[in-house]
């Protein structure tokens, strides 16, 4: 079975998704300067999104570079990781009119982790299709970054409830954390 | 005439339906549980919804996979498709916000019904193209399942004006039935 | 230069606009089948639309199958184009809620004229590419029914302001006209 | 690494953000030509956002069609990109509904500027990755066209507190210069 329309139909999703996130910066009332400021933590919570849906378009484009075959768990599997992505752009906008609030915080960092949680059953369904000798297994290799990920999250949504700027703060370290992503494979791929 | 467009296309719009689905769930004032209660029936739907167009885009994947060829009535047939899935965040949003209501019920179930009978058009319709001694058909077969759910549409629809949960324990139904949907088209391209 | 992009982004923006003309589809607040009487209109140009999109998507699928050679000229002949597929949902929407006046109805004729010139400078900048004596200009013709639908399109405009049903039934005349749209270039090309 | 997915989704988010623009365009309350003229200067910036999207697009696609090579510095430099110019229907709206105000003007010029300056980014790490005696490096050449067009937008931020019409007039000039973009591109490549 061909990865050709799996990875069209995943970056689909993903493109509009990273794009329907802007829809929840909206358009204000006034013309100056001070209609923009209720904006700016709508406008950080998006940012940190759009880069949360750009690492997971980066990662997920090199996963499935390195496949070579898909069955019907993996197609699945990408359906499920979908499914807690399209849920962001909901949580973004909770969050952002709800900068100080606990449990907007909290939520956010459950959907992050449900993300992870289906991006790491989307990788080992993948790895058990070419089997843990494959280039692949060896290029994802340990998973450190993301076992780090999903005990971050976990953290970050106990402490959303003592203060919310834990949160904030573990999940921008996540981000920092995978922005430099790809050495890893790429290395392995060229090698 | 190649079958790439189409199926990029409809990878397109049923990546934008699965999509803008989730625009129906509305950030909600509040800054607690409390206010995501009253969401909770229009997630339920969401969920449904989500998993009713991923079937439909797996299904579609695999069928459209094994056809060699498109003509012009495959292209009508699958806008055919494409009209009825199209109504599907509206169904979604209407029977999500009433959902002890009939009315939104059937008329979620009829959409259904529709979308179910324009997908056996469009297998017709491919099969026509390939004849009825080629891999595609014998890989579809008599299609028991699309007849089954059909059924189970339709009576979801007089049954919501009995009780609208019986509507809803068909429509989960019918989507677990279908969420182990592609062995068999798999298993026959396999041999 | 490849046309594979082309293609591919006139694919997207036509995938986003039928899916986009939903939106105007608004969930009615009440339950019943009352609730859903006032979206007739709206429904009907919604089906109106959306054949009218996907015609547009058919013979540009067609036109530019049998393109072989791309240059900048066609790239903004096809960008001009798809700027008046961009206001089809909000004409839509404007003659769906407003459905017996006459300046909604000549303001989506409007449209629909521009687009419809917009397609016939596209289309000769692509036989301009390939020559008059190409398999694609051979294909085209004399396209008869480009310049009916112009004449129709422009003849609606003014019988908008005699009586705005004249508009709609000529909308839907050539809606029907192109419904059988390919057999022409279909045939010369197989032949 | 392949550039085939860059280029897909790249297309993906410039195609919904060029479709998701016309969603500023509301659907009128009333049904006479005097609904629509509050919509003149909404109508008119939507104009403008179009084309510049459309000029992005099409350069994107001349820069990368000369690419052989992708790495993981052009894919983030290629999201930072997408990042700014999912801005832009933001801007778009608020200048439209701010036509005679100088704070829209600036932060559209301001995310016009800063899209820009990617572009300029994204265009030096392809360069890179092929060298400065690549076609590509060649082809690119000293790129006035792009430096004329930030001090374009640099002036145009200042002048909108002089008078706005002085930024509209600088963004018009802007999209007018690039407007004939490809012929150097183009020729250095067919040569």
């Amino acid at each position: 079975m061909s990865k050709g329309r799996l990875e069209a139909f995943s970056d689909g999703v993903i493109a509009i998704l990273i794009t329907i996130l802007v829809l929840e910066l909206k358009v204000p009332r006034g013309a100056d300067w001070q209609a923009l400021r209720p904006l700016l933590p709508v406008f950080l919570t998006y940012v940190l999104s759009f880069v949360y849906l750009g690492i997971y378009w980066n990662n997920h484009h090199h996963m499935l570079h390195t496949a070579d075959r898909i069955n019907g768990k993996i197609l699945w599997a990408n359906l499920h990781l979908l499914f807690w992505l399209s849920l962001v752009p909901f949580v973004t906008g909770w969050m952002g009119e709800n900068h100080f609030a606990s449990v907007p915080a909290a939520v956010y960092g459950s959907v992050m982790l449900m993300a992870a949680i289906a991006y790491t059953i989307l990788k080992n369904a993948i790895v058990a299709e070419h089997g843990p000798e494959s280039k692949l297994a060896a290029a994802v290799g340990t998973d450190l970054k993301g076992k780090v990920s999903v005990a971050m999250y976990a953290s970050a949504i106990v402490l959303a409830f003592v203060n919310q700027w834990f949160s904030d703060i573990l999940y921008i370290f996540v981000a920092l954390m995978w922005l430099v992503p790809d050495r890893r494979i790429e290395s392995k791929v060229a090698a």
